[in-house]
C-alpha cells in the first residue's frame, strides 16, 4: 500500500443525506482509509445555520457557515445542499481549485451538467454523481463503465419513490390518489409541496441524466417530455390490473428514428401501463428500479432504495472512495463524453402501444365508426373489449351506453394524437375516459 | 479529447464469448474509439486450431496459434480461453509485460486470484474480471466501487443459469430434475457434462470471488461450502411452493460471528428455500440475479442474463473500455484490497432457518418425542404441519403413518445437524425426507 497524506474532504450541506455522510466518514474513517490506501479527513461541514437541529449529532467544531473558505485547500468537495444556487457556484469554485467533486444534486446535474463537466475537464478534476439517480442503486457507474463497450437501446426507470409509493398504494390497497398522497406525506415519502414528485419534474431530471450518459449525447432538461401522475385515477389503476397491467410512472430513454428517418434519442416521463409480468411491475413501495436494454447484454435491472438519507449516503461514499483512490493512484480522470451528439427528438416522434378507454353512445354502427377512425389514422387495433355499465335500479341512466377498451399495436405518437382528436369530435363518442401508453412489451 | 496512438488488444480464445468480443471490437471500432479517446486495434486472436468452426466469422489473418508472441507488445490482453492452464501462465506473462488483463475466467479467478492480483500490483497493471460473475450483469464494479464506502453484510446470488433453469422448470412445469436437465441440454443451457453446474462447483467459484471482493478478504475456493442440486426432488419443489417458498441454488456470502464470538465471513452454496415474495423468487429461466444487503444502502438487486456469448461479451467489452481509458489517462490502477483479512468460517458456524420433513410412525407420543429432540438440541420450532398420507384402496400401507413438516427459527448449523442425527436414530422416525435451509428472511 502506498503511503499518502490524509485526503481533505469538505462537506457542503448537513441535511438528511449530508448528516449521514458526515457520520459515516467520522465513524468508519479507519475502514475507509484501509480501502483507499490513505486517510480521509473531514475538514468541515458548511451549513446555513450551525444551530439547526440535525438527524445525526455532528461535532460542533466541524460546522461552519463559510463554505468558500472550506472549499479552498480541499481534495474532495461533497455537495449535498441541493438546488441550483449556490451549489453551482461552489462546485465551480471547487473544480477550479482542482478538487474532485461528489454531488447528489440531480436538479443541478440535469440543468448545468455540461458546464460542470467542462469545468472539471479543464483542470483534469472529476465530477461524481452516482447518488443523483436511484439513491443507493449503482446505476451511473454501470452505465458509464460496465456498459461502455455495449450499446444501450432503451432504459425504463422507476426513478421517483414518492410516485411509485402512491401508485402502488392505489394498486394494492385501492386508495385514491389523494388518499395515497396524504399517507405518503404522513410517512415522510412526500414533501409538504409534492409538485416536483407528482408532476414528474424529479423523474424528468433523472431521465435527462440517464439519457445523456447512456447515449453519449447532451440531453437538456428542456427536451425531456414530462407528464405527472395527477391525472391517474383509481379507475384506471383498477382497470389496468384487470387487464394484466400495472400503472407506473416511467422515465424512458430510448434510441429511435423519426418519421423522416433521422436517428435520435428520446427522453420522456409519463405514467404508463407495464405488463404485470415485467420485472418493473414487482417494484413496490418507494423503491426504485432501472431496467436497461442493451444490444449485447440484453435486459438488465438494477433495484433498490431510491431515496433516504443513509441509503443515498452509501452512493455518495462510494463516489468519495472512488475519488480518493484516484487521488492516491494519480492520473487525470475520465472525461464525460457526448461524442455521439444525437438529436433529442420530440415526443411526437416516438412509437409505442396505447390503451384507450372510450365511453360510447348507444347508436347503431358505433363499433364500425370507432374502427374507421383508427383505420383512417393508420393506428392498428390489437385488442378491443366492450363493457356495458350496470345501472343501479332507480339511478340516472348514464349517457354512455358502453365502454370500449382499445389496445393498439405499436403506433406513432402523432398518429395516436390525431386518432384521439378525431374520437373526441366523433358523434358516437360520449367521452375519452383514459389514454395510456403501454411500455415494456417488445 | 487527448490524441493517442491506437491501443493494441490481444484476444486469447475464440469460443462463444471470444468470437463475439472479436466481432464487436471489429464492428464497433469507431464508436469504441470515440468513447475511449483513442483507437483500439485487435492485433490478433490466439486459438488452438485456426480452422475450427466459429459462432461468428472472423478474419483469417487475425487468427494465430502463437499466443505468447501475440501477448508481447499488447496494451490489453483479453483472456477468454477458460480453464486454469495455460490461461494462468498467459495472464502472468501479460501482466509481467505491463499489459492490463481482462478475463471472464471464474475458475482461474477463484483459484489463483491472489497470485494474479499480486502480479498485477507489482507492475501497476490492472486485472478486470466483470464477466467472471453474472455474465452481462454489472456486479464486480458495483461491489468494488459503488459500495466502496458502505459495508456489505450479505449477498444472496443466483449465479448459475443452468441450475436456475432446471429448478424453475421443476417449479413451473412440474418436471423432474432429470427431465429438466435433459431439456437444459437440448436448449444449450447445460453442457454435455453438467457436473460443474449441477454439483455447484461453478456457483462456488463465483461465491468465492464475490465474498473476497465484498469483504476485502481472501476467500480461497477450498473454504467455500458446496452442495449441488442433484438431491433436490420434485416433491420438495412442489411442497416448497405450497408452503410459500421457491427452491433456488444460492451462492451466499455473509459476515457472521461463530459460537466463540470470532468475527468472520462465510461463503457457501446450496439449494435453499426462498420466500415466494422475495425478489430472487421471481428470477426465472437461465437468468441470474445478485441480491446484496449493505449496511447503509439496504437491499439492492442486480438482475440480467448470467451467460451467453454476446451477453458475456458486453461485460468483457466494458472492461476493455475501462482498461483502455486508463491507458489513455495514465496512472497506475486500483489495487485489489484484502486488508480486512477476516477468517473464513466453516459451514458449522452459520445460523439460518431450516425446514425439515420427517416421515413418522404411527405410535403414541410421536409429536412429543419429536419436539423433545428439537428442544434438547436448542433448536426452536416455529411451525409444524402434519399430513397423513392418503392410502389408495388395496395398496400396500406405507410404513410411515404421517409426515411432519417442521420450520425452525434461526438456529446454528451445528445444532441443526445434531438434531437431524438424533431424529434419524429416533424410534418414532421412519425417515428424514428432506432438510432444506431457508434464506432471504430477516
Amino acid at each position: 500500500m502506498i503511503e499518502y497524506r490524509n485526503l481533505r474532504i469538505a462537506l457542503l450541506g448537513a441535511g438528511s443525506v449530508g448528516a449521514q455522510v458526515a457520520d459515516q466518514l467520522l465513524t468508519h474513517a479507519d475502514e475507509l482509509a484501509a480501502r483507499i490506501g490513505a486517510g480521509v479527513e473531514l475538514t468541515g461541514i458548511a451549513v446555513r445555520d450551525v444551530d439547526a437541529p440535525r438527524d445525526v449529532e455532528l461535532p460542533r467544531e466541524l460546522l461552519t457557515t463559510d463554505a468558500e473558505s472550506l472549499i479552498l485547500g480541499s481534495d474532495i468537495v461533497v455537495e449535498l445542499m441541493g438546488g441550483l444556487e449556490p451549489a453551482r457556484t461552489f462546485i465551480l469554485q471547487a473544480l477550479a481549485s482542482g478538487a474532485d467533486v461528489v454531488t447528489a444534486n440531480k436538479a443541478l446535474m440535469a440543468t448545468h451538467g455540461p458546464e460542470l463537466f467542462e469545468a472539471a475537464g479543464q483542470v483534469g478534476a472529476q465530477l461524481y454523481y452516482e447518488a443523483a439517480v436511484g439513491g443507493a442503486i449503482p446505476i451511473i457507474r454501470p452505465l458509464r463503465d460496465s456498459l461502455a463497450g455495449d450499446r444501450v437501446e432503451r432504459i425504463l426507470g422507476i426513478v421517483n419513490g414518492t410516485t411509485n409509493f402512491i401508485l402502488d398504494r392505489m394498486d394494492t390497497r385501492g386508495e385514491s390518489l389523494e388518499q395515497a398522497l396524504a399517507i405518503a406525506g404522513e410517512l415522510g415519502y412526500a414533501e409538504a409541496d409534492p409538485t416536483a414528485d407528482i408532476e414528474g419534474y424529479d423523474a424528468a431530471q433523472k431521465a435527462g441524466i440517464l439519457a445523456s450518459l447512456a447515449f453519449h449525447t447532451l440531453v437538456p432538461i428542456e427536451s425531456v417530455h414530462r407528464e405527472g401522475i395527477t391525472g391517474v385515477t383509481l379507475d384506471q389503476v383498477v382497470a389496468a390490473r384487470k387487464a394484466g397491467y400495472v400503472v407506473k410512472l416511467l422515465a424512458i430513454c430510448e434510441r429511435l428514428s423519426d418519421a423522416d428517418g433521422v436517428d435520435g434519442v428520446s427522453a420522456r416521463v409519463y405514467p404508463a401501463l407495464v405488463p404485470d409480468t415485467h420485472p418493473l411491475a414487482a417494484v413496490h413501495g418507494a423503491n426504485n428500479a432501472v431496467f436497461v436494454e442493451a444490444e449485447a447484454a440484453g435486459p438488465l435491472m438494477f433495484y433498490g432504495a431510491g431515496a433516504g438519507g443513509i441509503q443515498t449516503a452509501s452512493a455518495v461514499l462510494g463516489d468519495v472512495v472512488s475519488a480518493a483512490r484516484r487521488h492516491v493512484v494519480g492520473g487525470p480522470g475520465v472525461a464525460e463524453s457526448t461524442h455521439a451528439d444525437l438529436p433529442v427528438l420530440p415526443i411526437s416522434s416516438i412509437t409505442t402501444r396505447y390503451q384507450i378507454t372510450v365511453e360510447v353512445l348507444d347508436e347503431p354502427g358505433v363499433l364500425a365508426a370507432i374502427a374507421a377512425v383508427f383505420l383512417e389514422h393508420g393506428v392498428s387495433v390489437e385488442t378491443l373489449e366492450q363493457t356495458v355499465p350496470e345501472t343501479e335500479p332507480g339511478s340516472e341512466p348514464s349517457a354512455a351506453a358502453a365502454t370500449l377498451v382499445i389496445g393498439t399495436h405499436r403506433a406513432a405518437e402523432a398518429d395516436l394524437a390525431a386518432t384521439v382528436a378525431a374520437l373526441t369530435s366523433s358523434s358516437v363518442v360520449h367521452r375519452i375516459a383514459s389514454v395510456l401508453r403501454v411500455e415494456g412489451l417488445s
